[in-house]
C-alpha cells in the first residue's frame, strides 16, 4: 500500500468534515459573508508566507539534488507567482496590497504555521514534506469537490477560488507532494511511518480550526488585547 | 530603561488578566474544579517536555560559554528536578506516571510550544531566551500575587502549586531569564527589540489561551475527532 | 562607512593573496593543468549544492518577504541554471554527468560547505548573508582582475571561467548581496558586526584553502583511506 | 548484527591508524612534544565547546523524553564538569584560563565541529548521535590500548591523559552512546544506515586530521594571515 493511501484513510473523516463547515460549504454555494472572506484572505496571504519557510527548509535538508530542486521550485514559485495570484485576486475583493502586507496574524495562522515550521526543524527532510501535505492535498481535495458543485466555479467573487483549487496546475502540486513522501517514506520503520502521519493529521486538524478562524473572524481569543 | 522594563510595560495588562481569569482565580482560592486542575497539569507536563527543547536550542547557539553553561542547566535542571516535582505532585491528585507519559497535546499546548519552537529555530540565540521569559516570568509574577491571597499557600491541592511559583527559587529562574535578555539585547537595533517584544507579547497571549484550555478541559476544537 | 567597506579592508589581503596562488593564476594564465581543472570543477560542484542550502537556511529565517525572495531566488537561479551551466562547461573539458554526480566530497570541500550551513544555522539570518558573501564577491572580484590579464578571457578551456565571473550578471549577484549585508547589519551593535566580519574572513580562509586543494589534487589527508 | 558491530568493522583500520600517528604514540611512550600537546590542549577545549552544541542539537530533537535526557545529561556534565577536568588538567602544563579562553580556533578544529553540527542541524535527532559516537568511542578505544603500554598511565605529563580516557566513567560514556545509535537505528532502511555510517566514517577521518594539527602545531593554512 501507497504511504499515502494508508494517510488518507486516516485523514478521510477530517477533510469531509471540511466540506461541511459553514466556511467551506459558503464559499462553495457562493454564501460566504464577504468579510470572513476576507479575513480569510488576508490571513492566508501571511500564511503562504510562513508555509514557504517549510519548503526552504527541506530544501536546506534534501538528501539528494532531485528533492533539493522540487523544494526550491515550490519555493520560488510561491514566492513569485502564487503570491502575485493572491494579490490579484485580493485586489479584486478589494484589499489593497497595503492591507495584505499589513495584516497581523492570527493566533490560529500563527499556531499552524508554528507547528509546520517546528516539525520540519526538528526532524529530517521527510518532515518538511509531512507538514505540507495536508494543505496542498486537501485543498486540491476540496477544490475537485466543489468545482461539482451547481455554479460553484462562476461566481463572481468565489468561482476564482474554486477554479484555482480544481486546476490540473494545483493538482499537479499535489500529486508531486504525494509522490515525494512515497518516495522519502520508503521501507522507513513503523515508528517513524506513525510519527509522519500524526504531522499529517495535526495538520490536517489544523486546516479545520483556520476555516473556524476565518468563519468567525477570529484573530487572539484574548479579550481586549486581540490586535 | 532595561529592557526587561520596557516589556513588562507591555505584558502588564495581559498578565494581571491572568488573575482575573477563572481558573488561576480558582487555584488561588482554592475552588477550581479537580477534573481542570487535572487536565492542566497533564497538559503542562508535556508542556515542560516541549519548552525545554527551547532550552537545548538555546545552549545550541549561546554564543559565549556562560549563555551555553546557564541553558544547558535549565535543560538539565528541568528533566531531572522539575519534571520529578511535577510527577510526585501528580501522583498527589492522583494521575499516575502512565496517565501523564499517555498525555495527548492539545492544540492550544501544541500551538503555543511549537511557537516557540519555531521562534527560537528562526532566529538567533536572543529569541529562544525571549520565546522562554513570559513562562517563567510570568508564573513567577502569579505566584508571588497568589500567596498573598488567604489560605492559597495551605490549601491541601492547589497550594503545593503556589507555594512552588511564589517560592524564592522559582524567582532565582525568572530572574536568571530577565538578566540574560537584558544582556543579550544590550545595543540591539529598535527593529530587533520589536522583534523580541512582540515573541514576548505572544507567548503571554498563548499563557492566557492555556489558561482557558485549563478552564474549559479542551483538547482540539475539532468535532468528534478530538484525541 | 558601509559595512562592505569595513569588511573589504579586513579581506583584502586575503583575496589579493589569491591571485598569487598557482592554481588562480593559472587560470589567467591558461597554464593550469586540465587535471587539477578536473578536480576543481568536480568539487565547485558538489560545493555549488551545499552552498545553495545556505540559501534555502537564509530564505527559512527572513525576517521580510523582499529578503526571503532574494534567497529563494538566488537558490531557484543555482539549483536550475547555474548548475546547468556548470554541466555543461564540464562536459566540455571532458567531465560527463555521472562523473560529476559521483563526485565524493573532499575535506576542503566539506569543511568549507559545513562552516557556512553550521553558521547559517546557529544564528539569524545575517549568518546566511555573511556566509555566502565572500564566495559570491572574491569570485567577482577575481573575475575582474584576471579578465585583464592577456588572452585570459579567449583561452580555449579557462576562458570560459573568466567570461563567467566577470560578467556583469555574476558581478550583479555579488552586489545584492552586498545590499544584502549592509541592509541587515543597519544599526546593529559591535559584537555581532565583529562576529559576521569573522564569518567573512574565515570564509575567505576557507576559500584560499578550496584553491590549495584543486592545486594539490586533495581529496581527504588521510593516508591510504582516501576515498 | 547490531549496527555499531557493522559500524567498528568499516572505521577500524582508521581507529588502528591512530595508533601509529606520532602523536597519539608520542601520549602513549610519554614522548610528544609539550608545545604539541599544548596546542592539542587548547584546540580541543574550544572542541569541547562546539562539540557539546551537538549533544544540545540532539536534546532538542529527540523524540522521547529518554533520550532527550540522555543528550541534555551529556551536555550538562561537558558544561559542568569535563570542562573543570580540562581546565584544571591544563593548568598542571602551564595553560591558564585566559590562555584557554583566547584559543583560536584552528582549521581543523572548525572544520570538524562545523561538520558535526551541520550534520545534526541538518537531519533528525539520528545525525547527532552519529556525528557524536567516533569522538567518544574512539577516544576509549584508544585509552584502553595506550593504558597498556608500559609507563603510559603513570606518566607525569600524559598520564592523566591515559588514565582520563581508559577509564570505566569515559568507557560508560561511549557505551551509552552506542546503545543509543543501535536503539535509534534499529529497522531503519539501508540508505539511511549508510549515511549514519558516512558521518561516522568522516568523522574519523577529521579525528585523524585532528591528531595531525596536534603534530604540526597547525592553525590556518593560510601563509602569513593565520591568527
Amino acid at each position: 500500500m501507497l504511504f499515502t493511501d494508508r494517510l488518507f484513510k486516516k485523514v478521510e473523516p477530517v477533510w469531509s468534515s471540511y466540506l461541511d463547515h459553514p466556511f467551506v460549504k459558503g464559499i462553495g454555494e457562493g454564501t460566504v459573508d464577504e468579510d470572513k472572506f476576507i479575513h480569510y484572505m488576508r490571513q492566508d496571504y501571511v500564511y503562504l508566507i510562513e508555509y514557504s519557510r517549510v519548503f526552504a527548509i527541506g530544501s536546506a535538508k534534501a538528501k539528494d539534488l532531485k528533492t533539493m530542486t522540487i523544494f526550491a521550485n515550490l519555493l520560488h514559485g510561491t514566492m513569485n507567482y502564487e503570491m502575485d495570484l493572491h494579490r490579484e485576486y485580493a485586489a479584486k475583493i478589494g484589499i489593497s496590497n497595503e492591507e495584505l502586507e499589513a495584516t497581523g496574524p492570527s493566533s490560529t495562522m500563527t499556531a499552524y504555521t508554528s507547528y509546520m515550521i517546528s516539525q520540519a526543524q526538528l526532524g529530517g527532510v521527510e518532515n518538511s514534506i509531512a507538514a505540507v501535505l495536508a494543505c496542498a492535498w486537501s485543498y486540491s481535495f476540496i477544490g475537485k469537490e466543489l468545482a461539482r458543485w451547481p455554479g460553484a466555479l462562476d461566481h463572481e467573487l468565489y468561482g476564482n477560488w474554486v477554479r484555482m483549487y480544481s486546476s490540473d496546475e494545483f493538482a499537479k502540486i499535489a500529486e508531486d507532494c504525494k509522490e515525494l513522501i512515497n518516495d522519502i517514506t520508503k521501507d522507513k520503520p513503523e515508528d517513524e511511518l506513525k510519527a509522519l502521519e500524526d504531522i499529517v493529521l495535526r495538520t490536517s486538524y489544523f486546516e479545520y480550526m483556520f476555516w473556524d478562524m476565518a468563519e468567525n473572524i477570529s484573530t487572539w481569543p484574548v479579550k481586549e488585547l486581540a490586535r
